[in-house]
This record gives structure tokens, sequence and C-alpha cells, in this order.
């Protein structure tokens, strides 16, 4: 376990501060549109989202925007080129690695075993509404952000794992809808963009409280294991009814025995144990494949 | 084929009753809330949805409740432990055995190739929302009924295959916000839940008959056998198109081959042996592989 | 790259028509109701999709009817018994050979790259509402439409692939309601079937219009590769978010490199050939298993 200090870690693009369990990530209202995306807003969202992951003071992440700021998240500013879209480590590789900056941060994002509230206090698009939306447990928006998928109008792919993630998410007939148009609409006017929102708040300056309010409520009302093995169980369900029957048990019958120990109702530091060490007696985690997706010098 | 007599059958916290090719299962008003979930209930619900899928008899299967009652099912009662979760059956193999019983009754709920419904017409929460609701071909509910999934709230996954079968039928994006927040609603206030039911009524006492008339209609319009191939298709699709391709011409050509015989318009009979006999020539059931779910004194 | 003339193909049962890079293929008003639907309607359809996909002029390819017409397209006449709903090629093998018309028309609608519209101006049942809806990026529809998936009522099985493409388009909750009940509404009246559309039109003629305007606006904004790759991507996403995360990145990649590429900004040439050619150097399609789906003369 770790207890860093989120305000001395240098980040230049964010800031994090951790009150009540509740870690804060605002976007500067300076960075909404950076410059290239795999820059320093991505190495510093990166960096928070890894580091508040052992931190087990940390229950709920919320990332958000000031909500006088331009903008929610605009982009990456693609007028120069497509340069900054990628992982600088994967690009070190040469000409024949590939690894778009989007899917590294989203991939770490959607396995932070807290809850992740996504507070869009304004306008996004393409990065902005792929990896820091997607990969988010709830997402709260104003009803009259302006949202685009704006890849396929700008010679792009739809990237961040969102040809992923979105026909999960919503599906498939308005997921369609949303990439292949293209085109910029409001959750009070999209069907297709309302569906993708827990909650959609009137004002910009009530979209972070609402999800504060929500995040303290769930946090109080379960416990920090219990919310990362219905998280796991969501995205590595059992590729059959049958598979996923036995994998519920396992993880119930897990729970319950760590249940009983002593100061630690519901087993929390042994469960995250499990998910570390994967050698130990009686460990069920993981039970789905664990895939390193590092570039290694030869193609797929 | 067998023709039992359901009121027979010595059940204790239900009742049985065949009428116009629909066997109503009505939980007692007094067993609403079992003592522990894998007893009598249990036990009861598993045997009348296997004995009645060797009934030709018997068309649809509706389970309700007394609209008089405190509740359609209001979980099992978890004050002393989590003891009574777990299959009788299972636990006798001993400290690695683990297998819900809410899991179990779900997936025989699944397979039955009836048309089955869920008449909510009072309250649900737990295995009342899990194994008693999603593995039904159709949810009708009365539109102030408070309905919770309160795993995450009382330290336990949520169970009966729900995290498989919840995001299924609705998308991830709400399929979370119930898993994860265990909130109770209602249909009238929630979307989420609103999208599980196929039919919201305004009152307790018109859910059963809204289910009834509805299961009638489809019994006079359509075959058994076209009913379980359609559910076989949609819970055994291909895994791509193409195999889909394949299997529906198949099934298509069974059902052309079996409409043709005397006396038999659609084939039942002999689609039904289908299922029963995977050796005969010409069978196509089954085209999925078929698990074995029990505990062998073997970890996964 | 073909550029053949659409007028002169001797369609019997449609007509079709390019202009301004859409091409429109309208349903003859006679041929709404098709006495085997494997027939010339088609026959004719299966040509002229199989011919566009290699016309670069073609961007998007809309599917209508006369809106004057009895119905958009009210199934195949099944009156005197089924055998018109067999592909003829199949057939010819025998008794063992199994290919449903309407699936092998869906796939090539799906396969198609282009951008591809159902502009559903009146009735549609059976074939009008799998093969000739379904496999389609985007559906309009009139809001009084009467539609209907008959087959269980009529002892067939849905076909065309359409237990596959339903409950991706929509979930599975309501998806099962429009195939189990097989009743007739319209998209006013119905929330399943509303779901399925991207937009709802308050009378017949509106319909081709809001199409036809759509389409132009996509195509201005998009290029020909961009919309190809992404319904790629919705088609063969990765079986896990790490695969997704490659393929996405290579695909970007690829598109990357063709963007620099003189007088073709979104290597549309150079990507279209990536697909017809898999042998050659850095070629990324197809990354998904290609499945040969003729009949052998061998059973499954």
């Amino acid at each position: 376990m770790t207890r860093p200090d989120y305000s001395k870690q240098g980040y230049t693009d964010v800031s994090a501060a951790l009150r009540n369990a509740i870690l804060t990530i605002t976007i500067n209202p300076a960075n909404h549109r950076p410059k290239e995306f795999a820059g320093a807003l991505y190495q510093n969202l990166l960096h928070v989202f890894e580091l508040c992951g052992s931190d087990d003071r940390v229950r709920a992440v919320i990332l958000t925007a000031d909500h006088t700021a331009p903008a929610y998240c605009s982009g990456g500013d693609i007028s120069d080129g497509w340069d900054g879209l990628w992982d600088p480590e994967s690009e070190k590789e040469g000409e024949h690695a590939h690894r778009d900056a989007g899917g590294t941060l989203s991939m770490a994002i959607y396995r932070c075993h807290k809850i992740t509230i996504a507070a869009v206090n304004g306008h996004a698009a393409g990065i902005g509404m792929t990896a820091l939306q997607l990969p988010f447990d709830f997402r709260f928006v104003w009803k009259d952000a302006k949202l685009v998928f704006p890849f396929i109008r700008r010679g792009i792919i739809p990237e961040a794992t969102s040809t992923f993630l979105l026909p999960k998410l919503i599906h498939h007939s308005l997921a369609t809808s949303l990439l292949l148009t293209a085109r910029a609409s409001t959750p009070s006017k999209s069907r297709a963009l309302a569906a993708l929102y827990h909650e959609i708040l009137p004002t910009r300056e009530a979209v972070y409280p609402a999800a504060r309010k929500f995040a303290l409520d769930m946090i109080k009302k379960s416990s920090a294991a219990g919310v990362g093995d219905v998280k796991v169980l969501l995205r590595h369900p059992g590729t059959s009814m049958e598979e996923n029957y036995i994998l519920e048990s396992m993880v119930t019958r897990a729970a319950k025995g760590n249940a009983k120990e002593e100061g630690d109702p519901w087993g929390i530091a042994k469960r995250l144990l499990f998910r570390e060490n994967s050698d130990g007696d009686g460990n069920i985690y993981p039970w789905w494949q664990t895939i390193d997706v590092r570039h290694h010098k030869t193609k797929l």
C-alpha cells in the first residue's frame, strides 16, 4: 500500500486532491486541448491512475474539469499532424510499433478497481469522449455539453478502444450512429448520447457536486473489495452462462471467507492481495488471460 | 413425456397449477423472504422447472406471487450469515466446493424451452431480482414495485449468473449502474430498471392477468418447437455471422422437414426428441458445448 | 475498379441508379411480396451489392421502395410452402445442403464497406425486416409503418442471421420480445421497434429524402477508407480490450501512412487494395478469420 501526496507529483496539466476517500483529478483549464495528446496530460493521467490503484485510502476517482474552462476536453490538436497520438515508449521502437496513447490510458482507467466517475462539466471531443469517458464506471454530464466523436471526419480512426467499449456501453445501433456520423450534439438532443450517461445535469457547475454526492453515498454503503469484484466480473464474464456461474460462485465463496476476518469486514486487504499475487493458495484472481500489449519488435 | 399432477408434488413454499397450457407457479406469501434461499423455495422451484420441461401439455410457465403478499420475493435472509446461499449438494463436497444455489436455479430456468414469464406483482430484492427474473423470456412488473440488487451493500457478490445475464438483457451502461449502485428504485422512476421489462402495469393485481393474457396469445399463435428453436438460437448464437447463418439454415431446414409430418404440423415431437437424443441421424441439437458444472473435488 | 452502368444490368425486380456518389436501389412496386424470396428480387439485390463494392464512385447505398407501393417489402410468399427460401446454388447439392437465401444476402450487405442505409418507407415483414434492414448501418423509417418478424407464427425460424444481428443492434430484452412475440406494431407504438431506427419520419414520402440528405452530409465530411475502417472494427472487434487496442492502433497507423500519399488524402485506393489483396507487405486486413460458408456436400 502506498500513501502518496497527490499534490507533490509534479503534474503540469492536471491537479489531484484526495478528500473523504475521493480522489478528484481536475484537468487544468489551459490544457483542455492538448497540443499532442501523448504529452503531459496523458502522462499525468496515466501516472495518477496507476498511483491511486494501490492507495487504500482512495475509494473513488472522479475526473473532471474546471466548469469555467472552455471545455471538459476538446481532444488532441491534430492541426500539425497525428504524431501526438502515439505512445512515446512504443514509438521508440520504430516504424512498425503502433500503440495509440488513448488506448493505453483507457486500459489503465478500465483496470482501476476503484469506483471511477467522469464528471463531464463542459464540451468534449475526441479523446475527451473516448479515453476520458468510456472506460469509467459512471458518466455525469451537463445537458448542453457539445459532444462529438469526430474521428471519421478528420481521417482518423476512433481510438482508445472506443470501437470495443462503445458497443458494449450502449447497443450497436447507437454506437454505429455515434462513430459513423461523427456529428456533434448534446445529451438533451441525442438519444444515442444520452444513453451513455448515468445522470444529466442542468448546469455545468452542478455536474461535479452531483458526482461527488453519488460517490460518497456509494462509498458509505459498499466495500472496496465488493466494488472491485463486481467490476472484475462485469469485465471478465464467463464465455458461457455455465462458466460465469462457476466464477460468481468462486468469487462469492472467497468474499464469504474473507468477510469473517477480524477487523476487515469485507476482506479488502486479502482480496486485493489475491489480485496482486497470483500464486497464493486459494487464489482465484485472475481467471482471465492477461495479455502483454507492449510492442516487441515483431508484428502481430 | 410425463404428465405429472403439479398439485401433488409436496411443495411447501410454492403452489403450481396447470390450466390452458399455462403452468402458474405462485410463491406462497409466507415464503417471500426465505430463511435460507437454498432451502425449500429453491428446491421446489428447481423441481417444478425440471418437471415441466418434459411435460408437453405445458407451453408457458409463469412465476408469480400472491399480489397481497409483502413482496414478490425479498431475497434470502442473510442476517445469520451466508450459509443459506449455497447449493447443498455441492456443499457436501467440502471446503473447496462452491456452487451458489441461485446460479443453479437460473440455469434451470434459462434452459427451459417453454415460454417463461416472471409476473413481478410486488417488491423484489436479491434472488428475487436475479434467479427469479433475469433468466425468463419476459418480465411483467408493477410500476411501483421497489426493486434492488442489494448485493454490494451487503458485502455479497451479485449471484445467480446476474453478472452474465444483466449486461446481455440491457446494456453495460445500465447494468453497471444497477449492480454497482445497489439502490432501490421503481420501474416508473428508473430508466435502467424499466429497460428490463416487457410491460409495466399500474397495479399489483393487474400484473398476473396481463402476463397470462400475453401467454395465451403467444401459445395460440406459435408452435412449441418454434419457440424452443428461437430460444436456443438466441442463447447459443454462432460466434460469427457466418456460423450463425449456417446454424439458422440448419434449424430452418429441420423445421421444414418436420412441418410436413402428419398430425404434427410443426414437428414438435421429433424436434424435442432431437434435443433429448443427440445421436439420431440428422440430429442438429446441440451444436453448443454442454458444460458439466458439478463440482468434482478439484479446483477449476 | 469497375464502373458499371447500373441501369443496364437487366434487373427485373429492382431499379438502381447512381447520382452524387449515392447508389439508390428501389424495389419495384410489383415485387414487394416476392413469390419466392430466393428468386429474382434476391438475385438482383445480391448482384447489385456485389457490383457496387468495387465501384469507387459509390460512397453510399440506399435501399428503398416506391412510397406509393403497398409495402417496403412484405416478405416472401410462403402460402405454397417454403421452397422459395433457399439459396438455389446450395439446393443443387441436395437434401443435406441448407443455406437460406436471406442469410446469403444479409452477409453481402453486412460486408459492403460503403455507407449502407435502409429507407423503410412502407410496411415490412419477414425478409423485409431481416435481410432488407438489419445488416445496414442506418435505418430510416415511417412512423406508422407496420413492422413484424412473423416467423414463429408461421412455423418458420427467424432467418437471414437475424438471431445474430438483432441482439447486437438492440439488447436481448428487446430482441427476445420482437422475435418471440412476432407481433406487428409501428415505431411510434413499440419501444423495441423504435430502438432499431436512426430516424423516424412522419410520412412515407419523407423517408427517402431524409436518408439521402443524411448520406450526402456523411459523404462530404468523411472518407471512404475511414468509413470502411470503422465498419470493419465494429464488426470484427478484438476478443478482449487489449486485442482491440492493438487492432485500432494498427488501423490508425495504416491510415496515417496512407494519408500522406499524394492526391489521395485518406489513402483510399491503397487501403481498399489492402482489403482485396491479403499478401501485400504491411497488409493488416483481414485480421479476422474469413469463413467459407458454401455447402461442400458434407454436414457441419
